[in-house]
């Protein structure tokens, strides 16, 4: 059970390319910034206990559950489903929502399998045909939500409007806005703008307006990392591949520029003297201090670290996955839903509208 | 007539948020570089006489032709074509190459607009049913072409072979390779991976080796700024989206190194020092050193310049449609079109195989 004080946070200790040492590592610094968090802790005994050992107030605030299987991170989905069901220390991690156990879930696994036991595990929440992954989107002015970012490939009109909705109330939940801006990400040729569905997402997001989000119209790629909206709704292949753009670019440039600094001997000394101000960049270009994936649209929230993170990233995953919790994502989503479909019964049948 | 000794370019002098003052103060620089290259320019006499009579040089190399209408940056493409064909700068720019008076046209008009003309006035080459546009992407190995980034939206698995095979030839004629790496830009997800067309594609190109080029499989968002292969192929839709994600993150970066160096005096005086480095660096970054979309799949090469171009982002394209002249890259892509089709006709019609 929940416990009364605090928030519980489910974690698959085996997933990512490190392993439950880095894994553990991340959950014992979120420890330390959440002190009343409890963790229910999945994985093998023979990994997981050494590493628990070593953090002693960790192993205080958990309780650890052996599992036998493990997921391997090219562990095709259907693969993973078959053999580690009911058993893995992921499926554990996700059934722990499922039964109320944890608030919410965290994994480090492959995406794949992840949401594919996500999926049978707790099922897409009412009105809801398929759930998506939000990414936090770090912009000139903050933060922004992007999905989906990979969950599935293609959405009609109505799941971008679901999107919609789902990120709007994720908005709300973590940035504390009231009425979160949307857009719908396009290209800006004007008379082939985007595909049907866009295009008719965006003509059905203005017709009927939805309460609790904003919706401004069509943005653009460039316009992501400006922050001009607080949610930028597509479809999870656009999605993905403008999303690790961003990464490599991130990267790209962050080579570029330590080439150029450390190129000539005056370069190198205005390197020292500058080198706070190189850190405060090096901070806002980390990958680690903006890490997770939230999992919309099922019976429960599970919140996807990357794969590669260090104990920075995967205690930046728990943070988000507190933060959710607190602020209560899933209901916020569920109360959404509810009001817009009562209202569009009310008014007029959307899917009929759409055909 | 091409002129024997050098190049002909035609150009729009009219294209671009700015107009003929930044166009032709381009053509200006361009012409620095390449001496022996001629223009024909197409454009309002009232703006573009004084212009020119400011550039003696350029005009001692450029033949001007009046037209009477302009197309604007934000006609759409059916209103262009109503209203400007056969007359305006744009269109006449293109018939140049049409009519042999030019190798190259290049504009900084919209993109929409241009496209339409250069499709209904040049044609699409026998065999290829949909032409693309291919941007030049820097890399941290140098320069990839990725195509298309916006002709037109969605692609089947024949014309994802075809923008494999003009890209080949693009880069066979830009970067001076003898079989240029080729790879299919996708999602990372195991068991969904991507969309029907492009695992058909990529099996295709797997089981029908391209002469020319070197199929490399897969590669994802993230690999674009890496410069693992040569030529990235995706439809148009995301490869728009990419391509404005890249810029948007690269401008993004650029504003947090900006805050950070002006913050502190320290900062400000490491700045000060590694001063060139900075230089080097702003140069790598500079969008206006790398423009130029081109026009692939047409019956003549076009070259659209970013429409908010400088002077020197103007003179870039110019370059790029200089490169694309003097290397033959109409005839490098017709004779790769014309050795595929036969050999693939030899063996097996690939639009059976593809049923």
């Amino acid at each position: 059970m929940t416990s009364s004080t605090g928030i519980t946070i489910s974690i698959d200790a085996m997933g990512g390319d490190h392993g439950p040492a880095v894994v553990l590592a991340g959950a014992a610094i979120a420890l330390k910034r959440h002190p009343d968090v409890r963790f229910v802790l999945y994985g093998e005994t023979q990994s997981v206990q050494p590493v628990l050992d070593a953090h002693p107030e960790l192993a205080a605030a958990s309780a650890f559950h052996h599992c036998d299987v493990s997921i391997r991170m090219d562990d095709k989905p259907s693969q993973a489903l078959r053999q580690g069901r009911y058993k893995s220390s992921m499926w554990r991690a996700i059934d722990a929502v499922k039964t109320g156990e944890a608030d919410v879930a965290v994994s480090a696994g492959n995406t794949g399998a992840l949401m594919a036991m996500a999926k049978f595990c707790l099922r897409t929440m009412a009105n809801i045909e398929r759930p998506a992954i939000a990414a936090i989107w770090p912009t000139l002015k903050g933060e922004s939500i992007v999905l989906d970012v990979g969950a599935t490939i293609g959405a009609d009109a109505q799941q971008l409007i679901d999107f919609s909705m789902m990120g709007g109330a994720m908005a709300r939940a973590l940035f504390g806005l009231e009425r979160p801006t949307v857009g719908l990400l396009n290209i800006g040729v004007e008379e082939v703008k985007g595909q049907d569905e866009i295009r008719e997402a965006g003509r059905l997001l203005k017709e009927m307006p939805i309460p609790g989000i904003d919706y401004r119209g069509f943005v653009e790629g460039n316009d992501l990392g400006q922050g001009i909206v607080d949610v930028v709704v597509t479809e999870g292949f656009v999605g993905n591949i403008a999303l690790k753009t961003a990464e490599g670019t991130a990267r790209q440039i962050a080579a570029y520029l330590k080439a150029a600094m450390s190129r000539t001997l005056m370069a190198r000394a205005g390197y020292i003297l500058a080198k706070s101000a190189f850190d405060r960049l090096r901070d806002k270009m980390d990958p680690s201090k903006v890490n997770g994936g939230v999992f919309l649209g099922l019976n429960g929230i599970v919140i996807k670290s990357h794969g590669g993170a260090n104990p920075e990233g995967i205690a930046a995953a728990i943070d988000l996955a507190h933060a959710m919790a607190r602020h209560g994502l899933r209901e916020k989503i569920e109360a959404d839903l509810d009001r817009f479909h009562r209202l569009s019964g009310e008014t007029t049948d959307l899917s009929e509208s759409m055909q």
